[in-house]
């Protein structure tokens, strides 16, 4: 309405940044275009770059002084920048190819950043214990390990691509969504168990609490999922309205989110189940023109998250309230970083390369293990710290009023130096150790089985999908051993074709899907415009 | 991350009424749909009940004591709810429609409003100056005025559509947009000069500013959309990036609306033509699948804005807080709200037939002026208050922190009931008078005659444009008589005309549309869905 100069100056400092941040996501859109080709940047690392620009031009125009427009919110993170990223990850992703993995990604998930957490903790509770900069306690250690034992599912999509390294893909970032769960469960048994006397009793709490929040989210986000498919598939059948349906599922998606973090559950593994079942039912259930407008919206919605993220990560690290403190020992600050460094590349590699051995154990065929070189980049690639580490470390930090504490801004500002660097370093030698490690060939069978199932191979389900779906499980069903042999023998594809079995006789009649939904009359691309 | 469990209360009270409400707007969806073939209910209505229902809900469970939950923010409202609606008219618009009567629009949304506005204000001069409710000043009851005499575009939107009525619809909402920037000139005009010796150079100035506001709040959103479109046919010539094109034409149509506000322009006005000109030129250099997404993105966006809206005001109705200051004397909030009604009856008739009368001595045939049953339904449905006076309300009875004198709290609670009265009564209303007045079989023959140039006829400019702009353009050349003396017999056709060319000449080859970007290599349905 124009009236907005009626109102109160810091709602003009709200519109002044609205404006700054959207202009620089523009910029960064435009400039990550015109980098795309350039095999050493990402569209990450150019938001972070970027944003740090900006924030040396606050400074400088500011003069010095802090200024309002940089100050990092949780909330905003939390609240609507991550869900949609996640969300659009588990619609997007490969189903076939992530739970043929399942098994290791719950490994490297839950067991692994245990491993990782403990490591840090203990390196930190070691260490930084005799440096003499903070009054830390035991708990605030293995805080300090929680946060940086956890992966960032953001950064591992902007370095690794379904497409090029699917199994890479599905394992670092499988494990990141897992890690959220177990990062909650680590959470919350820091603040109410005494982790300083370990035994038996408290282990096999922290398993339980860990699979009942591990089951319950997954069991949200399903619910959620199958309860939007079966809406659409009753209620709009026969007369479709593509701006409801893409609503609908919009709103369910996030709701599923809200709600998980409503129960204190774990919204990343909640909306992340519930993209994948959104992409396996309700995807089906909606006309063409809805298909193709949320495939593209939740990619959208999630591109302009994660490069909002990155731009505003680059622009709060040069808040120079955060520096001031630590302005007359910068040796500790850079001391505590490259400790946490090492600690981090310790805790990493003493968990995927056992893991991955054991894992490896497991499999019979030579083309479904995880090779030396596999490792490394598994490794390497969830070395990077970001967003999430920052939220944690901010709300550990800076919460309760503590903000002034010496020991506290030595580890914000320590954080920070670890995300900008890890992002920036490991970000920018990702993309060219993959093409050392993995030669260009490979990629190129790998990517060409992408799932057709999935929202990324749109408009193929129309056409292929009785041959499909056919050739898998007559395929398997020529030698029909006994089920429970099979299941001993091949156990994964055992599971998949029991799966498929009861999805085709009982979840698609009820909840649509590929196949099970009548087609609309009239034309599929042009039919309901509505 | 599931680790907002560890802040504050206040982050837990906002998650409550997020879920809350993204739950409810799932189930407005879901009966506003049930309910479509209704023949009195429309979405609002329902959102609005919903709304007024959970309020009550509220008020019960929380044992009449005010929620937090129901604060009404109009910086959510203007900041976030509003721009999406008003970018989603422009750009679903029928363009030849909307610039065929841009002259009665004109003079409805500038002269009419400055009607409107004097009524109100000298009849709540008159009246509220005796009932001594409150310590108003002349300021006041011109602010009471403009509050009232701002037409509601949202509501417009609801109750009468494009394709039904396309007369009436682009008049009404046309005047809706137009409105907003008399509006800002009217509230800078009470607050800068002395109303209340009005003479000649005043009244100069006055308009001096309007065409100003008008011309650069204008200027500003066409600049955006063809930068927007340079952009995008420039950079993403031979290799588009459908989720890039969506995130630039999303993100540059909002920031057209922030700099308006920035620069205290009309962003209504701004975001309108912004819309216009994406349509225009943007929309046709992206690929099909970004056409296909953006149509119905925008359509969705404006859609939940609306529906949110219509749930809030509902549920904010019922903020207790508001109508514990007139429990003693509810006869008197009664009296204004009629009052208020009564003027905005008369305020709105006063320039309704007057100004169609004068716009229809400027036209010739028959078929283009404004029949007395269309000036009927043009006075009837933009009588309608919604979000935008209670906006304008809240801004001027509760800033300052003087909520609690009498005089404004009477105010506020008058605004909610003319509101919530106008919304349901006149928004019930309209259907069944539109049926009435005019019978459906007229309304079909002048759906037909859509403009092929919008996103509102996907895949007919792919097919159809060559002949569709040669025979414009050929069966208007054939006479070819000088252009001035054309100018002045058919001005509109002439301008059309002229425009028509230049398009053709000058600005299609530069910022690309229909037509003049070359078509990408492969299928353009499947091609290149990134």
């Amino acid at each position: 309405m124009g009236l907005m100069e009626l109102t109160t100056t810091s709602d003009h400092a709200s519109i002044v940044s609205i404006n700054l941040f959207v202009a620089l996501l523009c910029g960064c859109i435009v400039i990550g275009h015109l980098l795309e080709d350039n095999r050493w940047m990402n569209e990450s690392i150019t938001a972070l770059i970027i944003g740090l620009c900006t924030g040396v031009v606050i400074l400088l125009l500011s003069k010095g002084r802090s200024s309002h427009l940089l100050v990092f919110s949780e909330d905003l993170f939390f609240i609507y920048l991550l869900p949609p990223i996640i969300f659009n990850a588990g619609f997007q992703v490969k189903k076939k190819q992530f739970f043929r993995n399942f098994i290791t990604i719950m490994l490297f998930g839950a067991v692994g950043t245990l491993v990782s957490w403990a490591i840090i903790s203990l390196g930190a509770i070691q260490i930084f214990s005799r440096m003499d900069f903070g009054d830390f306690d035991i708990g605030d250690y293995l805080a300090i390990g929680a946060i940086f034992a956890a992966t960032d599912s953001v950064c591992t999509l902007q370095v690794l691509h379904q497409d090029e390294t699917p199994l890479l893909y599905s394992l670092v970032f499988g494990e990141g969504v897992v890690n959220d769960a177990t990062s909650v469960v680590l959470f919350n048994a820091i603040q109410s168990f005494d982790m300083s006397k370990i035994d038996p009793k408290i282990a096999l709490h922290f398993i339980g609490n860990f699979l009942y929040l591990f089951f319950t989210s997954t069991v949200l986000g399903v619910i959620a999922g199958l309860l939007c498919a079966y809406i659409i598939k009753k209620l709009y059948f026969g007369r479709h309205s593509t701006d409801r349906e893409v609503a609908l599922m919009m709103l369910m998606a996030y709701l599923s989110y809200m709600l998980a973090e409503l129960l204190d559950l774990s919204g990343i593994l909640t909306v992340f189940f519930c993209g994948i079942v959104m992409s396996h039912y309700t995807w089906h259930n909606v006309t063409e023109s809805s298909r193709i407008t949320t495939k593209h919206t939740f990619a959208t919605l999630s591109f302009v998250a994660e490069t909002f993220i990155f731009l505003y990560v680059g622009m709060d690290a040069l808040d120079i309230e955060k520096w001031r403190f630590i302005s007359d020992s910068p040796g500790t600050s850079v001391a505590v970083s490259s400790i946490l460094l090492s600690l981090v590349l310790l805790g990493r590699a003493a968990f995927v390369f056992p893991l991955s051995f054991l894992s490896n154990l497991a499999k019979k065929s030579t083309s479904e293990k995880i090779s030396f070189k596999q490792q490394v980049i598994i490794w390497w690639a969830g070395l990077i710290r970001g967003a999430v580490s920052m939220a944690l470390a901010y709300n550990k930090f800076t919460s309760l009023g503590h903000t002034n504490l010496r020991g506290n801004a030595i580890m914000i500002t320590s954080t920070i130096t670890l995300v900008l660097f890890s992002t920036v370093v490991f970000g920018l030698l990702t993309k060219p150790l993959i093409r050392l490690l993995l030669p260009p060939l490979k990629h190129a069978t790998s990517a060409a089985s992408s799932d057709p199932n999935s929202p990324n191979s749109l408009g193929v389900p129309l056409i292929s999908h009785s041959q499909d779906s056919d050739s898998f499980l007559s395929g398997h069903d020529i030698p029909r051993p006994s089920s429970i042999r099979m299941l001993l023998t091949t156990p994964t594809y055992t599971v998949h074709r029991l799966w498929r079995r009861f999805d085709d006789r009982f979840m698609r009649p009820v909840f649509g899907g590929r196949g099970f939904v009548p087609v609309v009359p009239g034309s599929p691309t042009e039919g309901n415009l509505s």
